[in-house]
């Protein structure tokens, strides 16, 4: 049989089938359903009424469960909303409408912001710099992180530049966790904008697929110890923890900037979800109580993940590569004419994220990255998206020779 | 006795009483304790599981419920998370870093914006404007809500004018209820400003004292009749409702505002917190439903606010004025000195909100304007409180003559 043939009989088969998100499945969201009858008391552990207004910063025995998990003193911890992506957009938001401390000026006062953008990476972070005017500039990522010559000579030389994102661990989608020398030289690098800021978006803290889960480097203390404390927006949730919706967020950074981000933040809210709060508290009870949770799933996710290697392996062998991560949400596919090949398995009903879509502005200059999220589909439904897919990457490859 | 005598016999009493803020009473709060067994099940009507990302706007089946009280069409209604103080918030961001429809350019483009504040207000808006560099022009409040004469005469001239603040019903603090002329002269009126927009502050929609509640015209159907759909942004909550930390938040508005808005916090969200959706839909059911909770409220409130009215009439007949609503959270004082009384009421124990927090840069002109909040107190505390209230509010009479 013929690419061509293997194709035709694909579309033929009429599949409707999403790799898009990276979407907890209904199997891990049942692993919280005791949220659901929770809390079993309105009560803080200070006794405050948790129904009512106020705590701005979120409660402290939540605060301390998640500090060491996310490498943030839980003094200097904030519990948001349901969202880190709307901590993340509302401290930018914060950034541009009242100075950060070290700024010289709002950053709506300067002519032009950018921020640095380690490729391939989230498309929603890429989203946030192009609505709030924003510009971007790609850099490339590698087995350690970001290039970090690159970013050095970049950051040093050019006072326009005043942030970084970065996914630091079980990065979106490669996979990738930081190493200790880009940990260390991110805290240590010397920068032309005297506010520029880290956006450390450790979505995937706890989120390990083996029981040798990598590791990395405290950046919040390294960044006080080379005396860029303030350097250190930290970000974390628990989404694909407990309910991707129903959540709680973290934001951590040095004091002086949880006292501005807090001021900021008094005049938006009067005060966060805190029954919430005392449903994960009575839900996760401690550090080691949310290291458990996260084993079970990985108990349902590695074998989507293994089973992903597997196909690839079987069946693009030698035509393309592919992250094998060992935590996170994502597999990054790396194909020629990746674009067309998420066209053709459009076609054939799979949908996969939209090529581009891990570079800023959509576009990927090599147009050879797919980001694969096997995590929502049952392991049936992705034995055929994957075997669909690795049959679009042969038709291409075979009709571009 | 003499008023100096009186005085010094309270401040004797060493009291520690609150009457700053409108919060709701443990005993309200309990109204609402079902909620933390709920929601039963996870499922929306339209089958969609509640705990994962995803529906934007909120779902429909709590959206319908709100419509008729909170007079905005259930498709041009947005659920938010707890607070529609970050609604309103979020909502000026958006107007400052996109443009909103109708507008030249975005608010932060602007040389200066001006919104009007109709006096006394909320200090919570006032905050919102000084926080976001928003200039703001006091304008007066009378029986049947702003001098409308002063409004439409400003906002015709001056196109910086890009707002005013309303709490439409049992205004905070004063109790006005906007008559219907009002509320007309609002929608219609021209104004300079091609992106005006009317923030409507519908706080206490739904929060009667009485039988015969006050009606309130409905001024997105009115702007819509006058050509101006896009003038008005309409707020309400359910934080006085069922839990104030912990309930849902609504935004309503014309098809190209609300469209213009999700297209704004699309890069800002991952969705609401749809089991608190689902848990308000169970406990509430429909609009007589919350009807009926909010009879419940009023029958533990509405002797508070009839017990201040009783110790105010008794202490102070003739040397005070002060308002009897038929809804909402507040009771506004009128008496010379205010911010001489508030610092005597302090001295003994009685905390008030600071005089002139209900004026625009907490500067009240008259220094005549006290904002009582009876509702958290229970009822011995509060009478305390009101009667060491009308002590200090005596002697100060006495010592200015």
């Amino acid at each position: 049989m013929t690419a061509q043939s293997d194709y035709a009989a694909l579309v033929q088969r009429g599949l409707s089938l999403d790799l898009t998100r990276g979407k907890p499945s209904p199997r891990q969201l049942d692993l919280s359903d005791a949220l659901l009858g929770l809390p079993t008391s309105h009560k803080a552990a200070d006794g405050t009424d948790g129904r009512n207004y106020g705590n701005l910063q979120g409660l402290p025995e939540l605060r301390e469960i998640f500090a060491p998990l996310v490498q943030v003193p839980a003094g200097q911890l904030v519990v948001g909303g349901n969202s880190s992506l709307t901590l993340m957009h509302d401290t930018i938001v914060h950034a541009l409408l009242s100075k950060v401390p070290g700024a010289e000026r709002r950053w709506v006062e300067e002519p032009e912001i950018t921020f640095l953008c380690p490729v391939p990476g989230y498309d929603r972070h890429f989203t946030i710099c192009e609505r709030l005017g924003i510009k971007m500039t790609a850099v490339p990522m590698d087995a350690g992180g970001p290039d970090m010559d690159v970013v050095e000579r970049l950051v040093a030389a050019d006072p326009t530049i005043k942030g970084i994102w970065c996914v630091p661990k079980y990065s979106n989608p490669s996979g990738v966790t930081y190493s200790d020398e880009t940990v260390r030289r991110l805290a240590a690098m010397p920068t032309a904008a005297p506010d520029f800021r880290i956006m450390w978006d450790n979505a995937y803290a706890v989120h390990h697929l083996t029981d040798t889960p990598d590791e990395l480097a405290d950046l919040l203390a390294l960044a006080a110890e080379h005396g860029n404390a303030d350097r250190v927006f930290v970000y974390a949730s628990t989404s694909k923890v407990t309910y991707a919706g129903s959540g709680v967020s973290f934001f951590g950074s040095s004091p002086a900037n949880v006292e501005w981000f807090l001021a900021n933040t008094a005049k938006q809210s009067i005060g966060p979800d805190k029954l919430n709060q005392l449903r994960h508290v009575e839900f996760l009870r401690d550090a080691a109580g949310v290291t458990a949770h996260m084993r079970r799933h990985a108990a349902l996710i590695g074998p989507k993940f293994e089973l992903v290697d597997k196909v690839l392996t079987e069946r693009l062998g030698g035509l393309a590569t592919w992250t094998s991560p060992k935590g996170g949400y994502f597999i990054s596919l790396e194909v020629p004419h990746a674009a067309e090949v998420v066209a053709r398995a459009k076609a054939a009903g799979i949908a996969l994220t939209p090529a581009g879509a891990t570079h800023p502005y959509g576009q990927d200059p090599g147009d050879d990255t797919i980001r694969i999220a096997p995590t929502f589909p049952e392991l049936d439904e992705l034995e055929q998206a994957i075997e669909g897919l690795a049959v679009c990457v042969r038709v291409v490859a075979d009709e571009r020779g």
